[in-house]
């Protein structure tokens, strides 16, 4: 079997013989019977010299190459080394592109982006955005395992909605009705109760918004955690700030050329009534529900930025009226919730806090909201036999790695947003 | 706050006082005032010793505790430390339990199991199956990212199906008919396709097959890789072969105390045919479809024990009509194909293969079949654009778990199988 060779791993064969394959990114023909091609593969871009017989006839773009050839020293600023060619075998060809992809800006609307979306990935700076999201995934995985989270795989087809049934997709399971989950909410807390403490989660989650906004998706992965004896928010909030400021060194120290929101400082914490009382102080906005809305958000995030020297905020003690009914009611002033949100470079990138632990309370609150606790057996039955105090918090994936890499839109970061 | 110290944790902490915080798993009244609790938590079990007052109102079995008291040697031949006990307070009292946890096994039935789920979690047995299904999905991620896999997440709603209608979960999409994903593959292969190289994926697949066995779940988590430029099935066996390796490896150093399948001595490779041949010669039975069943797959893997000293077999070259009109034809015999299955310890745990990758030969492949390729453009679009030849594997993350830890049903290494 041939042993192939990588862009990256040429310098190591200086006057070797060596076999590339990848995608022709570029073709310039110098003059006649002299062409560099660009082949491009997972290791970066290549310069490849072809020669006599060899120009006669040339792949078309984005063709799949596999050129063997002596690896020389270039004249080319960009490229120390290239591939003077012996041999060009090509192992796919490929049809007129729909756009160029070869420019240093991709220049094309999400709508052509999403009809070729494949084609589109393999610019570079798509090829970027998800080798970021990959560590962003393999560090939150580490970073909680470090900590005694186990990983859980919950399920994503469910009897009951988390939260209420507006936002459910309904699933037809074998003549009954079903639901694709919302959250691992219900499942994650149980996980804690059952005996493992502390739990994470890396999985989809289905959401029915109709609306269609740059920081939407109707399937997006959640970054689930839940931990046990926790009776504390501020202990949460610890521990997601010590995961992004973790999560942002290793994304600096593996991604040099890649620009990445700067390291953290410390992230302000303040009681959600006095981030809307700062909004309506600087800039005469009241809110209508007692909640922030996206226009808040980024005001906030200014603010902090202004203030603190970081473009976010923790914004804790919701009120009960616009959390769920598990949320744990304030320990000071039980209309409010030990509850928070992390808004992040003007946009909540998590929503967390502490559960009502107890059956009793947690029945009440149930009812208060005319909700069944039949329907919920499935999830009330850890409350009887030893619960304890527990938290947690969800990151969407998507949108910390659009707030990361500063992306326009989600679909962005979403490698086939194909709902 | 309290800092707590976890039961694995005691021996740093001798005469000194600590809280600790848990589980009531076991409780003996030994006299009048003297009482042992075995207590739980994520580092273990720790015996704890009431006297005194603090043995008037004992919590229930299960009951979440919290004790502050000091810790000192035990004369327990399981415990060499204990804690004396100054305080105790409990948490969350347990209602009485529908069965006994604190025994050796469990010894409940699977309805028992499932209906009670979160308790029956709490037991040892349990914790380690998940524990040793945590480690198995962060070393997959691990091997592949070391061998240059990117992770991806693709969509699980999705427009059409890969191998067909009959095994489709129906969603409701706004009103639309969409569907569960039944397996990442047609995307997997974009993303090969649109520059990745070589994709990972961890995640949820559905299938509505409606047999009840146990080794089938509805809803399961598929460990996929696909990966481009490789042409020899070989490549792929040798791939897998080395993860497998390398994770018992792995498992057998972490989990020094838990019963793992031994290490892999070689797995054979035969092609399906001669596998068929064998079944045939030593046990009479014929196969009526030309493919091997859960009875064959039991008798090959202990002809492969007998003959190679390990309980598992790459089976290859099964015939077109029983693999999906992607897998590639047989190089030296066309009615064959490029693909395998790994059997191991008697049951299926891998499907793979390489894949068609030149458009025509593929379309050719899907009328064949009666499919309609304008219904599967979205996939077919990456053929026209430059594809590598390409192939790949999925693993049933549970059903490795289970065959690893010699477990009976497939429901025993799902967290929660609610459906």
């Amino acid at each position: 079997m041939i042993k192939r060779t990588l862009s990256n791993e040429l310098l190591g064969s200086l006057g070797q013989a060596v076999t590339l394959q990848g995608w022709v990114r570029r073709i310039r023909e110098v003059s006649a019977g002299l062409v560099f091609l660009i082949v491009a593969d997972r290791g970066g871009e290549t310069q490849v010299v072809l020669s006599g017989s060899l120009t006669t006839q040339l792949p078309t773009v984005e063709s799949v190459v596999e050129i063997t050839g002596v690896v020389q020293t270039s004249r080319s600023r960009v490229f120390p080394h290239e591939l003077a060619a012996n041999q060009l075998t090509v192992l796919s060809q490929a049809e007129p592109l729909p756009f160029p992809i070869n420019q240093a800006e991709l220049g094309v609307g999400l709508d052509i982006m999403d009809k070729f979306r494949p084609l589109a990935l393999r610019h570079p700076l798509y090829q970027d955005v998800f080798r970021v999201q990959h560590r962003l995934l393999a560090h939150f995985a580490e970073f909680f395992s470090q900590q005694g989270f186990t990983r859980v795989s919950t399920p994503k087809m469910v009897a009951t909605g988390t939260e209420g049934g507006a936002e459910l997709f309904k699933i037809d399971y074998f003549g009954e009705t079903a639901y694709l989950a919302q959250s691992p909410q219900f499942f994650k807390q149980m996980l804690v109760g059952a005996g493992f403490e502390r739990v994470f989660e890396m999985g989809p989650v289905f959401r029915a918004e109709a609306h269609h906004t740059s920081r939407h998706l109707n399937e997006f992965i959640s970054l689930d955690i839940e931990m046990g004896f926790v009776e504390d928010v501020n202990v949460l909030m610890d521990l997601e700030e010590s995961f992004l400021r973790s999560l942002l060194q290793d994304l600096h120290e593996r991604f040099s050329t890649i620009t990445i929101a700067p390291e953290l400082p410390t992230i302000p914490r303040l009681p959600l009534g006095e981030a809307l009382g700062i909004i309506h102080r600087e800039h005469g906005k009241v809110s209508e529900d007692g909640n922030i809305d996206p226009e808040g958000e980024r005001l906030i995030c200014q603010w902090a930025e202004r203030e603190h020297g970081v473009p976010a905020a923790f914004l804790h003690s919701y009120p009960r009226h616009i959390r769920p009914f598990y949320a744990l009611p304030g320990v000071k002033n039980a209309g409010l919730t030990e509850s928070f949100d992390l808004i992040f470079r003007g946009q909540e990138i998590t929503t967390g806090g502490l559960r009502q632990h107890q059956l009793n309370l947690l029945l009440d609150s149930m009812r208060e909201r005319g909700l069944t606790p039949e329907k919920y057996e499935f999830y009330l039955q850890v409350f009887r036999y030893g619960m304890p105090p527990h938290g947690g918090f969800a990151i969407g994936a998507e949108r910390l790695t659009m707030q990361l890499l500063g992306l326009k839109n989600i679909r962005e970061a979403s490698v086939l947003p194909l709902m």
